[in-house]
């Protein structure tokens, strides 16, 4: 006999079982269709891509966490770190075959060599959504309109959206004469959150000097109503387009009625480089101690890399792994073994054409049924269903299964209901 | 400025635009809904893992086309090139985790540096389903159940599917002192279809000899009814489990009344290794020459790697690339643009978040509604309406775009309709 191999997989990766797949599945069907509700079409990318393309400037966490290798052509490849890039790389690529404003999300997995901390992964699955080639207010307003559409679809409670401009920002620290310096500046404040605002305040401090350090604790400290706030940011910032934008948004919520979920807050600022307009972070408004499950903002020129003219857009992603932890953490993730309650118990080898004959009738009904096909004893059966998490299981006549009455367990009040049709076998299996 | 990436993707791998995704969507949502009717669930497992695990006894075509690397923490990894060896692997990890019989569904993306020839790409979706833990015929016969089922749901024509007994014709093999021949012969008659009768003479008699070629040419060109071919392959290899086995197999296809479905065809054997019991290939009826759309059979221990316990199964594979080249060669591919019909145009930036609680109604009725986000004169906003695939594009008031009464247009009628409600649009779109 050869050697066996340990079955294992590398460390960051996952196997999902069936719980835990279907968990994920309902979830992302039920934002896919939010998506397709707002007339966001999919597109796809190749998980393998020159690496050019996708280390483009270079340098940095991506080049040390990407899965780059030399493929057997000798290319330099690599396996995508993040849906963006390839985005922008399929706009420059295809742009004269879209018609824009174009509308995507994009549902894939991506990679990451992270170190495996708590909730990080190397493999996980990204969720964008884009509005690309429209730099209005409207679409800023899709954006977050969906956004909240689809996390109260699949929270079960409220969602908190905290929005920001970064462009007010940029005005602030050209203000202090500090925009030199804003990149640092932004990563600092956007790990605000984590750090907490004593060691913000020393890392500012270090950055420019005590003084401007207070005014930018204040400016991103500001709390209130967002039409107090937003005052306060056209004062520190000098009425201009971007505070314009802001309140064109909050007419917007208004003329919608959901106000309530957004929170005009300063301190979001986003780490990434591309951000210039509106950006924003989205929070489970009971577990908001987890993080943002979903956050983006607007762009001026994503496509820069691979092309000369630029295209506008705004988009955000959802952060599934997380939201999932968040949702289990509330107790409100749905977990399901199967997508099937019911089944046909095996009744002997010769009936096993007919049970497929049976369970057809439910199938066409729309009920899903699991037909069992191992000859075994009836108990035994029943045990094996309560495992597999069906409720219902249908038990035909062994010489007659197609004609004759037909008998109903239950599983879980351990009831069986003799001489049914599969008629009415149907009603009480809808009606339960 | 800085210079500018030439943006493109690897040979043999592919962007999908959203017409393209949207009909891969349709596609495998139908095949995964039929899954899901037969108590079918999903899995998951990482697109990345060991080599060791993927090459297993290794050698072969298969270490030739796998993208194998080493990660920046040495380890020797390799992407999947298909689902059935990550299945394996995962049943033996998990099997005390999990509920047999085990019926489960894998849709997933595998990756292989092949020549890329017409139709073969370096990145494809594989769809596998498999029932593990019984070796019943019963479970045979659900899987050619719900292939044939899945099939019919998409091809929008009739499925031939050929079906096989390995062991039979291992039997017959014996009866002719050619045991030791075998996997040569099957991989020789497994060409039969491509290479011609005059080849595969050629090939055989180089192997076992002009005879004894001519027994195994006359043995799987059998040809007439299941069970007149029975008859044949009974006589050949004596009455035996495994053709008592088809003959059930046949039973159940009377039973359930879809056996014009079924051929069987001794020449189908399958060039895989692992396979022991029945075999079978699915084609298209109208379109057979574009080959099997989806195959498969019995396995007695695909599982025998990695775990000194054996597991039997049977399970098939849809070809989901080679299937839409068929539907779309037969002129049966549905290609929409979109899954939103229906947009609302831009009246005007003071309106847009009127335009979206406007949306919200269509929505709420599951009325996918695109809302258009750029200030342009109507004519150009009916122009990129017909370009996403729109038929209809709702004109609200600018002044008053919630409460005064809506314009409808029909974009390809190129006609509106004025003074409409909301309600009364819902209508007819819905009729429509």
């Amino acid at each position: 006999m050869a050697a066996i191999i340990e079955p294992r997989i590398l460390k960051g990766f996952r196997d999902f079982l069936p719980p835990a797949e279907i968990c994920r599945r309902n979830l992302l069907e039920k934002i896919e269709s939010s998506f397709r509700l707002y007339g966001f079409v999919p597109i796809d990318t190749p998980a393998l891509e020159y690496a050019e393309i996708l280390l483009g400037k270079g340098g940095g966490e991506t080049e040390k966490q990407i899965y780059r290798f030399e493929d057997n052509g000798g290319r330099d490849v690599a396996l995508r770190f993040d849906l963006t890039v390839p985005f922008a790389r399929f706009l420059a690529e295809h742009r004269a075959e879209l018609t824009f404003p174009f509308k995507r999300y994009h549902i894939a997995k991506v990679w990451r060599g992270e170190n495996t901390q708590r909730g990080r992964y190397r493999e996980f699955t990204q969720c964008d959504f884009d509005i690309v080639g429209s730099d209005s207010a409207a679409a800023d307003f899709e954006i977050l309109h969906m956004m909240r559409n689809a996390l109260l679809s699949i929270s079960g409670g409220d969602v908190i959206i905290r929005i920001n401009h970064r462009g007010i920002f940029n005005r602030f620290l050209s203000r202090l004469s500090l925009t030199e310096k804003s990149a640092d500046i932004l990563r600092t404040v956007d790990k605000l959150t984590k750090t907490g605002e004593e060691k913000t305040m020393q890392s500012l401090s270090e950055l420019v000097g005590e003084s401007k350090a207070g005014e930018i604790l204040k400016f991103i400290g500001s709390k209130g109503g967002f039409e107090e706030t937003l005052a306060v940011l056209t004062e520190a910032a000098g009425l201009c387009p971007e505070t314009e934008r802001l309140k064109y948004l909050w007419k917007f919520m208004l003329d919608c009625g959901i106000q309530d979920s957004f929170i005009l807050d300063p301190s979001i600022t986003r780490g990434l480089d591309y951000y210039t307009g509106v950006v924003f972070e989205s929070f489970l408004a009971e577990l908001p101690d987890i993080g943002s499950v979903c956050s983006g903002g607007r762009y001026d020129n994503l496509v820069g890399l691979y092309s000369k003219d630029s295209i506008p857009g705004v988009g955000a992603s959802i952060g599934i792994d997380r939201l999932i932890a968040g949702l289990e953490a509330m107790g409100r993730l749905q977990t399901e073994k199967s997508f099937a309650v019911t089944g046909i118990a095996h009744v002997g080898n010769a009936a096993s054409g007919s049970c497929q004959a049976l369970a057809d009738k439910l199938r066409e009904n729309g009920i899903p049924c699991e037909v069992f096909p191992t000859e075994e004893k009836l108990v035994k059966q029943f045990q094996t269903a309560e495992k597999k998490g069906l409720m219902w299981l249908i038990i035909p006549d062994a010489k007659k299964p197609l004609t004759a009455p037909l008998t109903l367990r239950n599983l879980s009040k351990r009831e069986s209901r003799e001489g049914l049709t599969m008629e009415e076998i149907i009603r009480i299996l809808k009606d339960a």
